[in-house]
């Protein structure tokens, strides 16, 4: 265990709610509703000092010095993309999932690998379109620190994780905006 | 549609099984195996003229200019890579699974976008542990041209994708050597 790196970081992972489909139904519109999406995704990473490390097809994957900074941004980025979303026809509408999870993670380079990378997108899978599913972790640091309501969504046996993780999310106005649900 | 950059090119996706579950039982072993596995396929890839364009965590996404170099490279590195698993005890084992699919995809800087990108993927998520699934459509370009058997798996319903692909897989000799299935 000598001589690897390790730190403790905030992890947050989102990618796009039914991304083949739409690429099925029409490639050239769901890629530039992607880079718009995206846009409004870094941007706000980069202001809320996160780092993007990683990144595939319509999955994006961040790290954040501080959990209230990276639940901030993405409850940002989540109202920026329901308020696009409203502007557009239903198919041309995008919704992202995010997980957030904090945990001490192995650094190789510019790249994050561990248990604590996994959990994030584990809990990105089975969070609400256009919602946040928080680690109970990242809830306990963020639960007094932030304008927030936040549902607690019990202990959820996420694929390929050993331990049950508390599944928490915020009270997200965006799926009150009339966004699709798939 | 028009400034859209297409072509048609070889998509070869790959990742690990049962990553997760590795990296709870053992961060830096499975770090460690995936960068030795990592240097094996990425050295593949480059001898067989492919090009990565997207990885994130275990996962690896590359294109070749030829189906046939593509499903050489594959059988090639997973080869490769069983015959490191013989020499490992049973949790540092690592097996990926791929997928291969030919499309006219959407060329965005260094990074492709399309059904002919997610098809790949998905087919990778229903191949074999240590083998390769091919759609029907890279099956038609090799079948004459490469010095092995295959089987027809039928028609598969993937994920997000409208149209049945056919996945075909090579009788690969990496299941036969004794590394573990999941």
């Amino acid at each position: 265990m000598t001589g690897i790196e390790r730190k403790l970081t905030t992890i947050l992972a989102a990618d796009v709610v039914g991304f083949s489909t739409m690429m099925s139904d029409d490639e050239s519109g769901t890629l530039e509703s992607l880079k718009l999406c995206r846009a409004i995704i870094d941007s706000g990473i980069a202001e809320h000092h996160g780092r993007i490390f990683g990144s595939a097809g319509d999955s994006v994957i961040a790290e954040f010095s501080s959990p209230v900074q990276a639940v901030l941004c993405a409850d940002d980025f989540q109202k920026l993309l329901a308020e696009r979303n409203e502007h557009f026809a239903t198919e041309k509408k995008m919704q992202f999932r995010v997980g957030v999870n904090i945990g001490d993670v192995i650094v190789d380079g510019d790249n994050l690998f561990g248990e604590g990378v996994n959990v994030a997108a584990r809990l990105e899978a089975i969070g609400d379109p256009g919602g946040i599913c928080l680690s109970g972790k990242v809830y306990q640091e963020v639960k007094r620190k932030l304008d927030l309501s936040f549902v607690d969504g019990g202990a959820q046996q996420l694929k390929g994780i050993i331990d049950p993780v508390a599944g928490v999310s915020p009270e997200h106005p965006a799926s009150e905006r009339g966004v699709r649900h798939w």
